[in-house]
């Protein structure tokens, strides 16, 4: 993740202390995350605090040379933020924008999926599939850098993307909007092909490696799993996210 | 696909007369693609073409200077292989070895793949769904290279990958020993999802942009399409090959 923002600097970034703290006041659903080196302290300190807090975006405190090698020759001021090449929504508004029941709707929620390009090629099969869309976590997961936008082909300036602070408090948010939540897991004895999905369905697909969280998986309405052949033991991230997202598609057809 | 595979060098090229005459006579079914440089003229020229022919395997005539910047440094004696870390198997093969009707078997046709991530996650995800085979042409799109393994997450090794000449012909052997032959296209009028698919299927797939040659789509016993919404118009090749190989797995499991 690191080596592909720094590849993308011109595009993800925004450095020194007055266009960082523009980015919050301004476009706070632009930016997906602050890092503050720690040699600042005082005021600036408490005020990047304040926006981040205000922006409900991430601050994280590092190592001043850890700034200096995400822009190297630029003086930073000891503030860079990531900013994403599209409007991040907040799940309430996300759900506020979208039909209220019984209008069939698909949603998908990402448990800290790691790659970019994962990220990308799934927001590019949920907008093929239908879904009104795509959110993830803002701390422990990728962001919709450029990298994303450009492996989404274009599907991620179309689709609503939100940033969520906590995934199984989000996964309660869209059971309370008539969502019928389903995990995705490796163990589940239920199969993807039970049974057809309810036309309101919030899939929730965990993280490439670690698959879903605990506590995600325990606030999920019901799990399903993949069935797998073969020594493999595990489909890509992208490819078993489609295969979810299309058997929604399909009951829809059916 | 040139630049894959020149940094592949060492496990996918083997150069020089004596070592690649006997891999074209002691394993042909490791032999790819053979390049001779235009300056070997004579007996050898003669020799190499007959080997290939006998081998079935491609032979293309190259600038000698083509050979210099596949294998930088080394003497080629005119000759550069394409080896393959698999065995690769012949259609006829590949069908002798596979049970007879009315046993359920899913087969993968490629219909020139180019990108060897895609064939590499396309071999993985047809392993997961249970497939009894891949086949690709040997000629115009990607082969199972170093690459194309490690993509497949270690499934080329296990899953029977068969090398053909003619993707239309070998439509016909393989309605032959019994297979249903679907093509999948962009612009069917049935989608993937309007029935379940024979217990015996054949999935033809295209490449990417481009999808399936008009003379394999013409060979089809079917064609389908993937339902698709939104602006993208188009799937990533191995997420469109999954959602195809899976429905064949949810038709078994109904």
């Amino acid at each position: 993740m690191k080596n592909e923002q720094r590849k993308n600097n011109s595009e993800d970034l925004c450095w020194g202390r007055s266009p960082v703290f523009s980015l919050l006041e301004q476009s706070p659903d632009r930016c997906m995350k602050v890092l503050l080196s720690k040699t600042v302290q005082g005021q600036t300190k408490a005020r990047v605090a304040e926006l981040c807090k205000n922006a409900g975006v991430s601050l994280q405190y590092v190592e001043a040379n850890a700034l200096d090698r995400l822009v190297p020759g630029e003086n930073t001021q000891g503030v860079v933020a990531y900013m994403a090449p599209v409007k991040l929504w907040s799940a309430e508004e996300l759900l506020a924008e979208l039909p209220a029941p019984p209008v069939p709707s698909l949603l998908l929620l990402c448990d800290h999926i790691q790659d970019p390009h994962n990220l990308g090629a799934i927001i590019r099969s949920a907008e093929a599939a239908g879904a009104s869309g795509v959110l993830f976590p803002k701390r422990g997961g990728c962001l919709p850098t450029g990298t994303v936008l450009k492996t989404s082909a274009g599907a991620a300036l179309r689709m609503p993307l939100a940033m969520v602070g906590n995934v199984s408090q989000t996964i309660s948010l869209l059971q309370d909007a008539g969502y019928w939540v389903i995990g995705l897991t490796m163990d589940a004895p239920e199969t993807l092909f039970k049974s057809d999905m309810p036309a309101r369905t919030a899939l929730v697909i965990g993280a490439e490696g670690e698959g879903l969280g605990a506590l995600a998986a325990k606030s999920c309405d019901e799990l399903r799993s993949i069935p797998m052949q073969g020594d493999t033991g595990s489909l890509n991230a992208s490819v078993a996210a489609a295969l979810a997202l299309f058997e929604w598609t399909r009951s829809r057809k059916q």
